[in-house]
């Protein structure tokens, strides 16, 4: 509270103008807060504490309830717990074991033979530098004035909160003129024999303790891809079973390629296949019963550890939304352009609304951007269009704007141009790593400059390559400007700027010159 | 000449329309051919083989005089022999190197103690690599129906060029209708005694059968800067000999930045200091002497190898360029707009060219933009502004657009608006590598939208991260789109979405919290 009284005082208009663009939160007695934020993510304390950096006082509740086999985290929600922080750990730990290879190739006398990463070392690496996150983001907390606590909140009604401050506790109550729901959601279970007792999701893996070994990922989104991949990087041996389709919601195209890098690469897919059952064998592995759904063929097969990867929900359950009257569709919160919920002073931001990308920045920026409309007088909205996302497996895969099929169905196959290319890394001659699956294209409008509708690029560090791109596409980059870009070489993203091959003119897309 | 004749043939119009831009060339029995190219580098090939593509007849030339020390190469120029493709090969080779000491760090098995490259296999693959792309070129060439000759070619007047087919053979003469110059520029030797008999330079450092051991690199603009780097990346002792400053000519705080990046990685520089003199001493190491212009004091050190990077010059001298009217500057040739030399039908395009950047897709695109004026009709200029460009050290240094001194200059020191952060990439922290270099800025207008003139970028894959930035800005990218503009989690490329703290603002530009 001493900031707020700070901001009373006499220094108030020189603070205000310090500011900047922040509005000062008046006096507003009726209630303990002006803003109680419920999860503390990557959308609720970006949003807590730019409304905190805007005079308004701010309360945080976060909780972890652990998972079945007992996982559990502290603050900061599933980006830097068991998502993208993690993740890119363990890519990365994954791509050094190819480095290492490929650093004989190139002369360095390293026995590379028979090489096999510590999994309990990396695991420990992880989890220590996760702890240093969770630290690093309570300090922060601390000095931006948001208080904080580490308890389960419910709804009393609209503008009250309810929550037990320790296990055993009393329950307390506080009041706010503004709640923010940003709880996020978790990973599903399939609803069959043996899927939580004896299964992990991605929830569990990053803090697994023993080594996963022969490993069954079900489901291929990029959380089942994602984890497939660092899992065979790192030696052990997983098979994708995949229901439907590879990457749902992304590019076709790039989806079957990056499926095709990844077979290529040692990872079988079971395709069109469901999981019926999984049990526990004599021998502590784990049986699985599968049904491929196009043959009507029963199959198992015993693996070592079972991971879920076929889909998150979103964590309404304990929220007791009825009592303050917030409308939800499926496990998610309804909201509007202005992220508020059915109830106008209730708002909701990140993975926890319904039909936005589950992303961290986009949880980042639209918690931000609500916080200074709520309190910096801002009208800014959220722009959830075109936002990139960046799958990462062995060749990454990263895209922006629209896929091919998207672009056909909203403007016509006649009105759109393809331009595509595959491509050779530079760094790959030497090491003879395979190219086969280097490929990047450029979905465009067929007509006048040729407004680019949609990148995609699958290749070495694609999310590095995109993003600069998607700065481009936000600023209305057409084909006639990239093609007049100038290209950085050798690089892999300069191929964006070479890309004169359309899908229309039939003409092979495979690389003949180099620098020339 | 046969493919000249099928088009003439009656397919003519069906061709026509399916090449698309291309306009046919008439047939002009005045000269023996449309286009004569001086120089089978990057500018030359891609001059050569658009004007081909478009129907001229086109005669390419290329020969490389061997260095002092007798290192020759292929076809291709520069980039591929001696520039790009080598220089970037071994900065990944020396990345690895150090990717290997990671991996260990990540959990990995590996002993990583007293690892050292085969210097020789490197220098083998390397050459492998390049003897292949040499050939690659030659098969491009012939499909592309491009006559190539490897010979010095001088002018004999305006249209008439002379050469001596083998050596040993009468002098031969043709002529064409456009001549365009291409050949590039060789190393600077400085004039003192000992440079040339004992100093090599990039010319000869990616074949040089010795380890290069320790090294004194003269020059700090980045040729010298990334040979020594990868010469310290790959375990040898490299020493920078400074004239005056560091990489003129790119933004000053940037520069300043890497160099102490560079020191932090244990390459000592001698600042204001020139070479005097190189002598073999009789263990067959090399003394060289040289004097500090600031505190004019001799000294002197020994060495293994001597590599002079003090600049390039242009290979004006064997043109014979008074015979056909074509003005020069010191060693360069002046052009215009449309990279027409003093002379309307001669061209120049390339490293040969005065007052532009020595980059190679400038001069692809260059010389392909100029093919189709000359025979395609296009009237389609070269863009020369906001080139980007990457120095490729260990952590990499990429821009696009204005330095902040440039901006000043030309704006006013009150009309620029600089935003910066250091950041810490996620990968660095599980092997502690140091993040105290990973820096980047935004120079942007004061007022508006902010638009942005210039972006800095030091870390790495930096010439990933800036390539789509360079479209962005070419595009009109503001500090306002840029800022909306969603990150790709975890990226590094994604802080430029992140820059909020502003230069005048005085505010802490090194980072706080992570993932909200």
């Amino acid at each position: 509270m001493s900031t707020i009284k700070f901001l009373r005082s006499s220094t108030h208009n020189a603070l205000r103008s310090s500011l900047g663009w922040c509005r000062l939160a008046a006096s507003r007695p009726r209630y303990d807060y002006d803003l109680v934020v419920l999860g503390g993510g990557s959308a609720g304390l970006a949003c807590a504490k730019e409304a905190a950096g805007c005079g308004a006082r701010v309360l945080c509740f976060d909780y972890v309830k652990p998972t079945p086999v007992g996982t559990k985290w502290g603050i900061g929600g599933t980006c830097v717990n068991v998502g993208c922080i993690p993740k890119k750990l363990m890519h990365q730990a994954s791509l050094l074991g190819e480095a290492v290879h490929e650093a004989v190739a190139y002369g360095w006398n390293v026995d590379d033979t028979n090489i096999r990463p510590d999994w309990r070392k990396l695991v420990r690496s992880v989890q220590n530098h996760i702890k240093s996150v969770n630290w690093v983001t309570r300090v922060d907390l601390r000095d931006k004035k948001v208080e904080y606590v580490n308890s389960m909140a419910t709804f009393r009604d609209s503008h009250t909160i309810e929550y037990v401050a320790m296990p055993g506790a009393e329950h307390r109550q506080v009041t706010s003129e503004y709640v923010v729901v940003a709880v996020g959601g978790r990973p599903r279970y399939p609803d069959i024999p043996g899927a939580v007792e004896l299964g992990i999701t991605s929830d569990d893996i990053f803090s697994y303790e023993r080594e996963p070994g022969r490993t069954l990922v079900v489901g291929a989104g990029y959380v089942g891809l994602e984890c497939a991949c660092f899992l065979k990087g790192l030696g052990y041996e997983p098979t994708v079973m995949v229901r439907s389709i590879v990457l749902r919601g992304f590019d076709r195209q790039m989806s079957e390629l990056l499926a095709a890098m990844m077979t290529e690469r040692g990872i079988p897919f079971l395709g069109t296949t469901i999981p019926k059952a999984v049990e526990r064998q004599a021998d502590g592995r784990l049986l699985v019963r599968y049904r491929n759904t196009t043959t009507q063929m029963d199959g198992s097969d015993v693996f070592d550890t079972v991971l879920w990867a076929i889909g998150r929900k979103g964590l309404i359950e304990d929220l007791n939304l009825d009592a303050a009257g917030v409308k939800t569709h499926d496990d998610k919160i309804v909201v509007d352009a202005a992220e508020a919920t059915s109830v106008p002073h209730i708002f909701a931001v990140g993975d926890i609304i319904y039909g936005r990308p589950e992303l961290t920045p986009v949880a980042i920026l639209s918690g931000r951007l609500l916080a200074r409309r709520l309190f910096a007088g801002s009208t800014q909205l959220m722009d959830y269009a075109d936002v990139a996302t960046t799958v990462f497996t062995p060749l990454e895969y990263s895209c922006v704007g629209m896929s091919e099929e998207t672009a056909i169905e909203l403007r016509g196959a006649d009105n759109i141009e393809v331009f595509h290319g595959y491509y050779k890394p530079t760094e790959f001659f030497i090491p003879q790593k395979s190219v086969r699956h280097c490929y990047l294209k450029a979905v465009a409008e067929v007509s006048g400059d040729q407004k680019i509708l949609g990148l995609h690029y699958i290749g070495p560090v694609a999310g590095e390559v995109i993003q600069g791109f998607a700065a481009a596409l936000k600023t209305g980059l057409t084909v006639k400007t990239l093609l007049n870009t100038v290209g950085i070489h050798p690089t892999t993203a300069e191929e964006f700027t070479r890309l004169s091959i359309t899908k229309r003119s039939g003409r092979d897309p495979t690389p003949a010159s180099c620098c020339s």
